[in-house]
């Protein structure tokens, strides 16, 4: 259930390996007995926590893949993984209540990523436009983005290692590496 | 609880009448007996499923008038009816999780409208400006009609058939037949 | 648990002092016996009202101090209050469902607010910009103020009196005593 200490361990969250005890106070028993709850539904090696009450985030595959590491995940996480899509969450990213991903193809999320209430990310519009086809573009996420609360992340969209997505922001096109955006529909402030 | 079938039922959605067994199959028993378990305190025909939960669908019916299809209702859909108001959903519509309708006076959305999750769509402000009448201005939601995650559509729009709604988009002017609209405030796009 | 009649008091909600049948009429016994039940738990002399579901909100008090007047809150309310940081809200102001306030330092609300659903209010980013400190800047919110649904409000922002919030704007600076602001980020309107 728990992974063994790596070199780049460097996050406080929630991969503060070999001291079992620390982070057991830190982030309580329930955490830890949900998360290994959790653990026997989605395949891997890291630790889960689930924080934030008692009901288990909830896990809607449709025959995709579930690749999530050592994370946090809050009570009312949703994900939705299509047939022969992939989640995959990195170690050390936690994603805060009542946030969505839904996969149609692919939705990969890096380490340490800090995401934030109600946020939905989405590679897909999950219903075609008139006379058109459904559109399927893969989102990718680096590592160490923070996501605020309540933003949306749509289809097709890549955020750079580092970027920062301000809380409500809709965003639609890529934001790079260190990037800050806001608004609706998103656009880079400073 | 089922309707027979008419000349008009294309939508696959959840219209599939004759095709019990495959329906059944679609959606689940659950969807059916809880769909069942709702019909019984609004009046219709039609068939209605509940689906995403086990919880039902909340009904605030403070006096007025609800008129529901044969429809699909997520666990978490609210619908808030004032005295007299009138809420009419149109067959082959689903409201998705968290979606919320209040009506003080009128709120029509057609057939075979697809509403996403957490959608709030309301004929009034709810209270009165300083100094001023609560406004109160029906909404007409049209057929086909796409409305996507977290958009709040506000008192006096109408929406024409086959219009789109992005997500996170605040609607407070009409939108014409086959427009797309996103943003906040909600602007045409393309 | 009922405060004694003060001669300011006029706003109908819910300090209907004195008239104890009628407001037992009015919110039923339920948000009455819940109310009692969460004033245990904030020191208060004001009567709290709990609306909207059997559900107690939730109060993440992490060392903080809570200072509630007589007030309405609604099922899912969470105020997550840091350590020595302060929320405050004034009597006759109701907080709707899912409505959330985070305050690192010192969020206060006056009296006889109408904050609606899934309002978030917080004087932190929660989290601080890669290389830079935690921004902490206190909220400020008169009173009559009416903020929409889905509404946020971020660190700094001080409301004045009988202000106006639109549903869904973000916002991120200051609104005069009886401006009206709407979108995202938020701007004054009319």
């Amino acid at each position: 259930m728990i992974a063994a200490p790596r070199a780049e361990d460097s996050a406080p969250y929630p991969r503060t390996w070999g001291r079992g005890v620390q982070r057991l106070k830190q982030y309580g028993l329930r955490a830890h007995l949900l998360g290994a709850l959790l653990r026997l539904r989605v395949p891997g090696q890291g630790l889960l926590l689930v924080m934030g009450g008692w009901s288990l985030p909830e896990l809607d595959n449709r025959g995709g893949r579930l690749e999530i590491g050592s994370c946090g995940l809050f009570s009312g996480v949703r994900l939705e993984c299509w047939k022969d899509a992939t989640i995959s969450i990195g170690d050390g990213t936690y994603l805060n209540r009542n946030t969505e991903v839904v996969a149609a193809e692919s939705v990969r999320i890096g380490r340490d990523c800090k995401i934030a209430r109600d946020v939905i990310i989405m590679d897909t519009d999950q219903h075609a436009l008139p006379g058109a086809e459904l559109i399927v573009r893969p989102v990718e996420i680096g590592d160490r983005v923070w996501i605020g609360a309540r933003a949306i992340i749509l289809k097709g969209v890549t955020v750079g290692h580092d970027a920062v997505i301000a809380a409500g922001a809709i965003v639609t096109r890529d934001v790079p590496a260190h990037g800050i955006v806001a608004g609706n529909p998103a656009r880079p402030v400073r």
